[in-house]
């Protein structure tokens, strides 16, 4: 389905893998700082902080996957299927669509700080954008460069998780994705050490053996495993080229390949686009299925106090350097 | 350690992973038809097929990781230490050393078959290239078309399995690395069937769940499973660029990113290179750690009835293409 | 730490693992209906239902492990650390200390309904026993022949749950015990099919690999699944002797070896005793770590209209039967 | 299928699970030192070691699943099919029927060193007892109190392996049950150690945790390493009483219940009896699926220079003790 992460060397980057079986026309989006936001049931923005993401633009609006403003902040929404339950309008709450979330998050805030205290007072509610655009079941991640959350609108009410590892899938819950890890705490990028007798030889016959336990499957539960392992034992060097790089590695190890996971006859979900985005700098930088060149968009390379959505359509075929 | 894979589409590919924790300086390599290839202990070949392939060029001959010839049968070595034992000069046996083993196979032969009829006479001798190139323990991978097969030289003597798979990784041998797949072979690419138990219900909270069990740490027998799963039931389109794309996704499956292993303090094992050879058309691609764009070097671009060796460099750094 | 179940054949029975590395003394002790239940909180019973388990029995009062009253109503406390959170004495509710839990349900309810209606207005209250019996962090199953509930008092309430499993162990809560389940729903009795690839051939090697994926390990979730699986899929005949081998086979699928589980130098947790009680039939069985026969006691044995406690010390040495 | 297994405290236990669908009569069998064991391709032995185990007497020939000598020096054979290959009658070699082995071996050695160096010259011969007993495909372990071996009869020849573990289950050849040891290594009875991260936060929410990983379903190849983790673990007083108990312990983490593995349509295999010898006293204990009671026969009570077998009916009711 999906997969989130954020990472942090010299900069700080945040980006995600689109799972699915089609694609949106989705295209990188920058919305300027005066592109008027319309809200559903609550006040506009005339005037907001620029955003620069993945969006579907549907009637001039742009519905974002994935997003960072100019200050760093970034969110990122992902399936949640079954679980992902919205409001009716609730009175004396800010009453926000799950289409709207990441306008009206990025639009006005800096940390995830300010975001935790302004979620006190929402209600995401159950308006969907149109007819050809019904709600998507989704929760949220949403990073600055030194925290993480997970928003969730459940049965219950809209919860908000202090998000250690800074990586979100989907199923189930954010409260059972973290404590499945408990039972993987003794995972270890070093060999393994024996344990199961002192009276038998083990042979430690290759390297990688540390971690075996590991799931390899492309179930949610399993990805939000193998990525918060990958994740957090990433090293890099803090270049922009080394620093990407062990990014779009990191979202690697979660990739979904055509072929293995059917969802219906002849259908397969697959990686669409994996996104990279710089939250310091601003530079939105993606590859898709088939095309592995890293493709860069500069949001301060266009006119940030425009008024109108800027978008650069993907680059979708293997982009081959030949030598000779 | 190392994956090696082939896959067909309406050409037939073939390439690895290499993983290890530093560089020899390798470069894509081609041997043209008439460079001199000497031989240990066997007579040399003043003519051969033209090789294209990854290789460190040392004292001027080519020692090949991994290579297809302009017939297009391939071949690549991957790690396998403990276990490849080299035997002394064997009288009444074509004596060949582990780096002249490729050369040896692709210069002159076209197909698997033939291969296998010329290895029954085979020893592999323990004599190193120079005291710089000590011996490396190594098994191969030998695949044409239709056909792979799995060469081990071992304390037995010289084993010829034949490799419905289509991979190679590293430990254990290949009968052991064989049979284990009968443990999987329940995983699926749909969903979950419930057979746990009639009375009870469950839920298929995600998609991928299917597929539960599969290993996803990069010991050499897990990426063994993960990589027969993820190629036996891969599904591309049949163009250069959808077959490429699906190979190296094929390949990224079983990646390694830098610090889930780490060999000694601080040294940690990654995929410096993933090759993709089109074997009918004799195009040779190839990504690394941190160039994820594709790069390719056609052999029938060169001169292959020359003499000397021709080989490029690798492009390491991130190729970024900038839209702004 | 512990596990209990139930099972039906032609009677219903009910039944625990105890596993503790110590033991206190527990005996099988029978409470006749006219015993004196004093309650801190809420009123006494003079008269009761009868009432026969294990149990500790201190300054006269039953410390009920597990238990079962004549009307075949069955209760056992189980551990439940860090989750279990007890409440300060609550105005306008039923205020029942844990260690009164027991025989204030088993003391007058028939059926697992009446002890959900009734449950809506129980708090379970912080007071300890004694100095001497602290406080245990417990969570119970509770079943009639038709239907099981968990009741868990947690930091956010007291949670009631339907049990469809009719199974519990320990930690985590129990909705996330059953949430796990769905990982485990392609577990099967049967042989395992071919899902992997089609152009590959399987063996299935051995039988029992349709089940393979299902835990071994003694942590509380993986018993959880075992148990489930082995009982979910149990077969037995339906008389006394079959029906009371079936059961204790079920709890012996996650029995505790001595050894396993090392929970301070030289201290293992083993299983204490396993109970299994014939709960249409008031007959209550037992074995120990170290006697495997079963022993039996029937409460209708004894003078159940009476106001004295029962007890019964365990038999714990291997009860051998020579034959020569 | 089945386990076996040996022990030490202060004395030597060696036994079994027999895990089948059904029975064959098998009763407690003494063979006394003048039974005449007679060969098909071999001398006879007039006078031998008496032996005591579990056997079909067909035709007044002992078929032993399990035996002991007076020696101490035990064996059993377990289920191997696909894999077992007895051979045609080789000259020059000591020809022995698979069912004659074990009366062959235990009726004249007294270590498993004497055996070792018997097996150099035998060959096991594909003669079945009778048309009503075909040839069973097996392979045996042979313990003295000091040492363990395995012996397979497969294509490649008569395959003779130290065995370190002292435990045997079916499938696959035992070099590779071995082997597979290495993958399980780190599992440990201790609470598991915090490897995956050192920025997270871990809860060790249950004991156990430690062996997370060891798998639980019924195959030859999970049982090997829940037994062998059971055994090498084990911790036990050097009492008859608690030997015996810790012992049939170990077996009993492997038991198959009625329903777990089904064979064909209702037909479910079950641990059909499970052994323990003292082979030091030559004590022969059991029970059985329905009985869980440790029943036992002593050899030494028995005329052991007679020449008549001496059988014991196995008893299989639950022998409950009624307190009341």
């Amino acid at each position: 389905m999906c997969t989130g992460a954020n990472y942090t060397t010299r900069d700080h980057y945040f980006g995600r893998n689109l799972d699915l079986e089609f694609s949106y026309n989705e295209t990188v989006t920058v919305t300027p700082r005066n592109f008027p936001f319309e809200f559903r049931k609550t006040d506009p923005m005339r005037t907001h902080h620029a955003i620069i993401g993945m969006a579907t633009i549907a009637d001039g609006y742009p519905l974002y996957y994935d997003a960072t403003n100019e200050k760093g902040l970034s969110m990122a929404g992902l399936n949640f299927p079954e679980n992902a339950d919205y409001k009716p309008e609730v009175a004396g709450k800010t009453n926000i669509t799950p289409f709207e979330f990441i306008p009206w998050i990025l639009g006005q805030f800096e940390t995830v700080g300010e975001v935790k205290a302004a979620l006190e007072t929402i209600s995401l509610v159950d308006i969907s954008f149109s007819v050809d655009f019904p709600l998507s079941p989704l929760h949220w991640i949403i990073s600055d460069r030194t925290a993480s959350i997970t928003v969730e609108s459940v049965k219950e009410g809209l919860k908000v998780y202090d998000n250690p590892v800074g990586v979100l899938t989907n199923n189930p819950t954010f409260d059972i994705q973290l404590f499945n890890l408990n039972n993987f705490m003794h995972l270890s990028k070093n060999p393994p050490e024996k344990h199961f007798s002192d009276e038998l030889e083990f042979d430690v016959y290759s390297r990688g053996m540390g971690a075996i336990g590991l799931p390899g499957d492309l179930s949610s539960a399993s990805r939000f495993v193998k990525v918060a392992f990958t994740k957090m034992n990433s090293v890099s060097g803090d270049s922009e080229s080394e620093s990407i790089s062990q990014f779009f590695q990191i979202l690697g190890s979660v990739a979904q390949q055509r072929g293995c996971v059917e969802v219906s006859p002849g259908k397969f979900e697959i990686t669409i686009y994996s996104s990279c985005c710089n939250t310091d700098k601003g530079i939105y930088y993606y590859t898709t299925y088939e095309n592995s060149q890293v493709t860069g968009i500069d949001m301060h390379k266009e006119d940030l106090d425009g008024t109108d959505l800027v978008d650069y359509p993907l680059i979708k075929g293997q982009q081959i350097r030949m030598e000779n």
